[in-house]
């Protein structure tokens, strides 16, 4: 593939900017990666593997001359990084984001970005348990979502260009507005992270009870549950505190189902329990029919060594 | 390896029963294996790709002359089946179950069985979200934990045989007490199962507010429940209704910390859920360090097909 951006800056070198670093080189898609991390460390060990091709001691150096730059830190981050970085944007750039909640960043970000400077908040679906800068992998993004949600005024040139950047990276691209993204993502993806926190963390504390055997015995549906609760906890803090109102307007609905189901277990309503789940099936088949996952049993889950 | 059992005969053919079946056969464990299901479909099916040795088209049939019967219907069914086999069990054979909760099994089949007949109730941690004649595979059971729940007076030289059954098809064996398992199993498994049907069917009803998107952007968290909530409506409903009171035990204290989080993140308190997240991530690393998971990044998945 072509060239899309000479330069793009990546602030923030974790999982995304990681795999975005690697999903741009390995298509040749931008002409050289810059990159910063707050923390001596994360420079370091994205110098020693060679994440990005320059990596930068400031936030400022990175962002000079870049023609994209991209805010990959958490939610909660974006606005302070933001106000640093914009006195040093490249007139007629672009900025985006890859943060998992969009009115948020788009608040706090935007009254920071100078006149002629095109603001397309970013958010690829996709990612995994881990993080931190040799986390991320080339492929992270392949059959995935990225959603464009641009407000205000923004050149539909840049716009093209971004959505052909994520392309180029393998994604598919949408726009959408930021209130429903929020919404469409507290379903998908706050609210259940929250679950499994939530569940594991009641695990947790009954291991007095059961002594190891919740960890011995884990194989069904919790070690499910235990993946997705094992995401960085800064990530996640971020997310519920910048998408609160559609995150506890979900769990409010589910809270009311989980006691309607509650109840039939107790009284002993199996009728309501198998239309329940039986109801519940044919979004797993919509998902794997809109190839959103595999079907293989157990996700084809690779089989830990003996 | 060398046979355990001359004769194992299987009520039941589905994705446990196929699974042990394939798994003996693999290693040569039984002489021959026998087996029924109710349904002429599911027989002929079973016949059609030889899952077992011999389909038989009663259980009375099937269970003739075997030295292992083992019960792998749905929890609800297990006394209607145990009433059928009873008088033609052959004296000093052993029975089993597979079973996803045990008090209620024990006290539904137990009294059912004949003086002579060791029953040993079991049941294999293993299994997927697929169910029916056609699901079970042979390596199911590999690194897998098999609990025995052997109650009253069962000689020890069956309970011998029926671990090293098990261990044979490449499983784990402990033993445990029924009310200490059905507990330790409402947390890792039929609380998280409820909570995921719950969450599922909470995005069911939200489908009409956002089209069809929560299905098109599942990657996140949700797909991963969707799996879960994808299991044999049948077998759930049973589980629920014969392990309430310690699903129902696990589900209330669920409730009351996902009101403390929901508080915390009402309130904007960032601490709480930062602590409460970063407890949680050392229950996965003990499940990987059990073997009981892989360390592969959003399980090794299967990336499905574009
Ligand atoms: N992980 C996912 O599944 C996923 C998916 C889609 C979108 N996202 C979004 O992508 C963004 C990055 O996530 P990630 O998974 O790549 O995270 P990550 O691997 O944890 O990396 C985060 C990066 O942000 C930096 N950072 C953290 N706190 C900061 C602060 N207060 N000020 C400045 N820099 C800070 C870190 O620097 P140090 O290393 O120096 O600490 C690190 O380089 C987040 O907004 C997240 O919501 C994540
Ligand atoms: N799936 C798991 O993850 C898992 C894991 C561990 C233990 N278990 C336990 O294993 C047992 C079997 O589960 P499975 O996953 O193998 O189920 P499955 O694939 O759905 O097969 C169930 C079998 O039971 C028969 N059956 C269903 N209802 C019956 C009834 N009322 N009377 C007589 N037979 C009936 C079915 O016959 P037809 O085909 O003719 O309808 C079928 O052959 C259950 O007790 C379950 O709790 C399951």
């Amino acid at each position: 593939m072509s060239v899309i951006y000479d330069r793009v800056a990546l602030i923030g070198l974790g999982l995304i900017a990681g795999s975005m670093s690697l999903a741009m080189r390995r298509r040749g898609l931008a002409g050289e990666v810059t990159g910063y991390a707050r923390s001596q460390t994360t420079r370091d060990t994205a110098r020693r593997i060679g994440l990005v091709d320059r990596v930068c001691d400031s936030a400022a150096e990175a962002v000079e001359g870049a023609d994209l730059v991209v805010l990959c830190v958490p939610v909660g981050a974006m606005e302070a990084v933001a106000g640093e970085i914009a006195p040093h944007l490249k007139p007629g750039c672009t900025l985006s984001d890859v943060g998992s909640v969009k009115r948020a960043v788009i608040d706090a970000v935007g009254p920071h970005v100078p006149a002629g400077v095109d603001f397309i908040p970013a958010h690829p679906l996709a990612g995994t348990e881990h993080s931190g800068p040799e986390s991320g992998f080339a492929t992270l993004f392949e059959n995935r979502w990225c959603l464009l949600v641009p407000e205000g005024d923004v050149r539909p040139e840049a716009l093209d260009r971004l959505r052909a950047l994520w392309e180029g990276m393998g994604a598919h691209v949408d726009t959408m507005e930021p209130d429903h993204h929020d919404l469409v993502l507290a379903v998908t993806s706050h609210a259940p992270h929250l679950i499994a926190y939530t569940m594991v963390g009641v695990a947790d504390d009954l291991r007095r009870v059961t002594d190891s055997e919740v960890i011995k015995y884990s194989a069904a549906g919790f070690r499910d549950f235990t993946r997705i609760a094992a995401s960085d906890p800064t990530m996640w803090r971020d997310v519920f505190l910048s998408n609160k109102d559609a995150t506890l307007e979900i769990l409010g609905r589910f809270t009311e189902e989980l006691f309607a189901l509650q109840r039939a277990i107790r009284i002993g309503d199996g009728d309501h329990l198998f239309d329940y789940f039986t109801r519940t099936r044919a979004i797993r088949r919509g998902i794997i029919e809109a190839g959103q996952d595999t079907d293989a049993p157990d996700f084809g889950r690779v089989k830990p060594a003996e």
